[in-house]
């Protein structure tokens, strides 16, 4: 069982965590997810846990107090424990981090504030990560995604068919074009090959479609792909046909 | 106002478009979110909207036919509208993208299911985007993501300090160190010039370390940024300082 710890001041954006897959995956103890409002951790009557930033300039600064109170009072993970603080500056996330996470005991996510944190926050993290070269108000979301991503690929979650696909689809390309019924939809049709049964036909196009569209759409993505034997004969008709 | 419209299989994935920022944005009339559940298009007695894939494989393919009915009974959007398809085959969403998209009037999501979805359903889209190089299950998150990121470039949703905020550090580097009180928390101290109360050197000790972190996290965003008179000077003693 994998545990996910989210430190945040909006917990009750996390409901999409009781729908859906992570829904499923909680439900098989095969996940576990912890919500904890640092807020409960401010020291002032008040509760505040932002305040104006030295040296000037608009919005507000998380404190580092109540984070470093919230993670001190974390129970022992009984494990591989990784804490990692979501912010704009952080290594942008990406499939290889889903997979590598998802060897942990516990993930711990520190959700930042839209208008910035006390640097000495980032000392509690043992890694920054960024969902994307975008800004977002919070890591309320981040954290879902990689929360989503990470727990896809746990043994079980999505059972054996749809991981058995996943490994079938991958070597870094980009999926192949799908069809399922009508054959004919609006004057749009299904290509012949997939309604011949030729089981052998079907592959070799597929593969060649897969190549097609990573070289058309992300050519970037041919510097990580595992090449197959045959590959080099679809690449050279792709290039005639373009 | 801005309409977002979202067609998915999950809405109630969508509880946080009613927390945070988007619910102030939808309180003031910033924004509308339309959430459509395409199953209720699916034109047989089980409601099906998927199917086995033509050419055999694993997993279920969404079927086209209730897509294109959701798609169809939209009202007009009286305005400029752009139809998203949330795909992994799409452009990788960035900022640039967000402010491209502030200035519609209305955004619709399609958002994607994991195990694939039937080819002709991309003829329904205007562009087709993906949140990064990793695999979710499901748009929904995504469009959650890019909804944050498109409503706070919003007049009016973050209020006018915050946006004034974002102006002054954009220009394509990572942001400065903040800090707060206290100015020394468990050994850790605040640089001495923001306790300086000394304007200009502060303002140059920020935008030096603006560059020290772009320059040392990511180097590839240089390409990008908009250099100011005297960065020159500080990228100089950048370099004999590393």
């Amino acid at each position: 069982m994998m545990k996910f710890t989210v430190l945040t001041l909006f917990p009750e954006m996390f409901a999409p965590v009781h729908e859906s897959i992570l829904k499923r995956a909680q439900a098989a103890q095969l996940i576990e997810v912890g919500l904890i409002n640092f807020r409960d951790y401010a020291a002032s009557k008040h509760k505040n846990v932002d305040d104006v930033p030295y040296g000037g300039g608009a919005g507000m600064v998380l404190k580092p107090e109540p984070l470093f109170a919230a993670l001190r009072d974390l129970p022992p993970s009984g494990g591989r424990r990784r804490i990692v603080l979501l912010s704009p500056q952080g290594e942008v996330f990406q499939q290889q981090k889903a997979k590598e996470w998802s060897w942990l005991d516990e993930l711990v996510f520190i959700c930042g504030h839209y208008e910035g944190f006390d640097e000495r926050i980032r000392r509690l993290a043992d890694e920054e990560v960024s969902l994307g070269d975008f800004v977002l108000t919070g890591g309320e979301l981040a954290a879902m995604v990689m929360m989503d991503a990470v727990a896809r690929l746990l043994p079980g979650v999505l059972g054996e068919k749809a991981s058995a696909e996943e490994d079938s689809h991958s070597g870094g390309l980009l999926e192949y074009p799908q069809y399922t019924r009508p054959p004919v939809f609006e004057g749009m049709e299904v290509p012949d090959v997939l309604l011949s049964g030729h089981h052998r036909r079907i592959e070799r196009w597929r593969r060649k479609e897969a190549l097609r569209r990573t070289f058309l759409k992300r050519p970037d993505l041919f510097a990580k792909v595992e090449f197959q034997a045959g590959d080099f004969n679809l690449l050279e008709e792709l290039i005639q046909e373009h």
